[in-house]
């Protein structure tokens, strides 16, 4: 069968199941991702001989380090996999909640349910547990989903899908509502941002190349971020202590991921006490800094010069950019020019500056004396997360199982008409 | 210039005035709403110059009936328009709304609040009322807007905005959030559906044309909506004078408008008393009917057949398709094959039925015993509409100033740094 067919069909099957997945109710939703998580462990050697086939196939092509890490299905991955599924299961479920309801002059009562999205795509790398992370989300939410992974992790995929639609069918659910992309051929990708008539939104999780790619391809709506340039700015009220430490985690903590910080703020007033203090805890940590003119005047060979592309750069690395700025204005119009909407935080003991600060910058998540490391589905007490989202259509900063679905209006009635 | 520099110089201010506009105060906002209303009163003579401009150039070109008339801003048209401003001005401001608010196990306190989605591009045909209405819900809602008006309606859009922009200027606020494009040159919206890094969102407003065009180039997300395919589901248990009121109003009160019922399902069991006694009422006012099989039986002459098309056929016109089927099940098998997923309604004296239905059927409005004509942002009593979203993303349904803004996180800490 030709590629194009086997995508169309494939995502005809999965309007159909979204269509019947929106009326199930939570019970056997529920019940579906207990079962799945005790097939899981009961499956694991089954599991580890297909992650072995993709293990085997990383080393001949020389694969090594994170990138072979990322593929691998360990016991401790398997474990958390199975934790994260009964933690879904006890999470509740956005479908069919009333958000709103009143009452309009000619009587009729009006309100706003949660429904599914429909039908989601989901386009990922090389970690195979986000065949089972993604799927699970999307199935509590009553969405049907379409699973598009890496090749590399192609037998451990397939493996869990299998497992995924076993169980489906077991608790009287539609297999078609977890379905993976059954090749790795890449002009699959291609077909499935083409079936606009079947899938509702496309969400894809990996590198920036990836998430563009999909951006520019899809006909139909895109959940995604580029990138987290993300800013703590220390205000000239900051408590200096704390400025250091949510500095040294926003920045230290992980560096590698879209919430820590790439920017350091610092008001005048504070910048000859607070970066001598910083700069000492950052070099404890390997950090090394790059600063703007006034910064190198204060730290001298404890930084180096930063240029104008560092403003806007994502390290994902122990490397901060450092500016200090003439007070709280300059600081918001540095993040407007150069952020990327993701999170900024404040460090400040003034009540106003702070509140004015929260009020006036426009990212997905803005804190007053915490560390923008928290910017995460779990840490925020979502529950779960799909992904984060930097631009403000449908869904801004990160999304849980509420932000899968939409709402539709609907009326109580007797009888009346439009006059 | 350059038509490219162009574009791009205006939304990219656009974009620092949707980041002024989102620190904006209600009082400041509604002051220009206001002030609006009695200057365009005040204006009335300057107004209808610049429409008679369009209407003579209108007449040369040979345009006559509904198309000139759109055209044309007579007194009551611009008495409703001020009208329209006093009502925006007098609805609650959405930014800055607290939705939620929680507090996490670490004492971080987690909360959302409405901000406005940034810069909003409203691409419409004929009508220049909408450069005032659709500015004027941007406006409030906190975003800056790029309007771009059809050709045939220059002189007078061009008036309405710089008026708008005067007002602006008076009031303090800057006037690039109000910005019409300064040429009817086709090659501009072209160029305004790259401006993604600028323009956060595209509302089409027009034919199906013009939206699947903007939808197709556009690089920013589209609210749009294409079509209403809108059914009433007559059942068993229905009162069935209720049910000829309510189809008759569905179908006949306005039938050129999206939310007009262009299909009655009708339940085997009450088809041959049911039938006639619509098809009487629709006689009356002069709707013609297409029918299936079961249909032809019960009406004989006064209806002609269906064909496969009629099912999803989008008239606006008095003509109406109807079809016998043999229960809610099918009903809504249906409205899933065949419906566009904008307004369904059942009529049903049945709790259960009417409920089952509610749930099950996933369109932007679902009605008990009420016509479909009340999918519309003022019948909802959302005081004010841009639009109606068929797809779930972002928004389903009309779409009012709540629909205009996003949600941010924000984040009170204490210090909180990740374990």
């Amino acid at each position: 069968m030709e590629i194009q067919q086997v995508i169309h069909e494939l995502s005809q099957r999965a309007r159909r199941a979204g269509n019947a997945m929106s009326r199930v109710n939570t019970g056997l939703k529920d019940q579906a991702l207990l079962r799945l998580a005790a097939r899981l462990e009961a499956s694991h050697e089954q599991i580890a001989a297909a992650n072995q086939k993709d293990l085997d196939a990383a080393d001949e092509r020389g694969l090594t380090g994170a990138k072979r890490d990322r593929l691998r299905l360990s016991e401790k991955v398997l474990a958390d996999l199975c934790q994260g599924l009964r933690d879904v299961a006890a999470l509740p479920d956005p479908v069919g909640e009333v958000t709103k309801m009143w009452t309009r002059p000619n009587g009729l009562r009006v309100g706003q349910m949660r429904i599914p999205l429909g039908v989601i795509g989901i386009i990922y790398e090389s970690r195979p547990n986000v065949t089972i992370e993604a799927a699970a989300l999307c199935m509590k939410s009553g969405n049907a989903v379409i699973l598009r992974g890496g090749s590399e992790a192609f037998h451990s995929n397939t493996c869990l899908a299998e497992i995924f639609q076993d169980v489906m069918k077991e608790v009287g659910l539609p297999t078609d509502a977890v379905q993976l992309v059954p090749t790795t051929d890449r002009a699959a990708v291609l077909e499935l941002l083409k079936q606009e008539e079947f899938i509702d939104v496309m969400i894809p999780r990996g590198g920036e190349t990836l998430i563009r790619f999909v951006a520019e391809h899809a006909r139909m709506p895109v959940l995604k971020h580029y990138k987290g340039v993300c800013h703590v700015y220390v205000d000239q009220h900051a408590n200096l202590d704390m400025a250091t430490e949510i500095c040294v985690n926003a920045k230290a903590q992980r560096p590698g991921v879209c919430n820590a910080m790439e920017t350091m703020l610092v008001h005048e007033q504070v910048a000859e006490t607070f970066l001598p203090q910083v700069a000492a805890a950052f070099q404890e940590r390997g950090v090394s800094l790059r600063g703007c003119e006034r910064t190198q005047k204060i730290l001298g060979d404890a930084c180096t010069p930063a240029s104008e592309e560092d403003w806007g750069a994502e390290y994902l690395d122990l490397i901060l950019a450092v500016r200090v700025i003439d007070d709280m204005s300059s600081a918001i119009e540095h993040i407007e020019t150069y952020g990327s909407g993701h999170t900024e935080a404040i460090v400040t003991d003034d009540y106003a500056t702070g509140h004015a600060f929260l009020q006036d910058v426009q990212s997905s998540l803005v804190l007053i004396n915490a560390s923008t490391r928290f910017n995460d589905g779990f840490q925020l007490g979502l529950g779960a997360e799909i992904g984060i989202s930097t631009s403000r259509l449908h869904s801004f900063g990160p999304m849980g199982l509420e932000e899968l679905t939409s709402k539709k209006f609907f009326a109580f009635g007797q009888g009346q008409i439009r006059e």
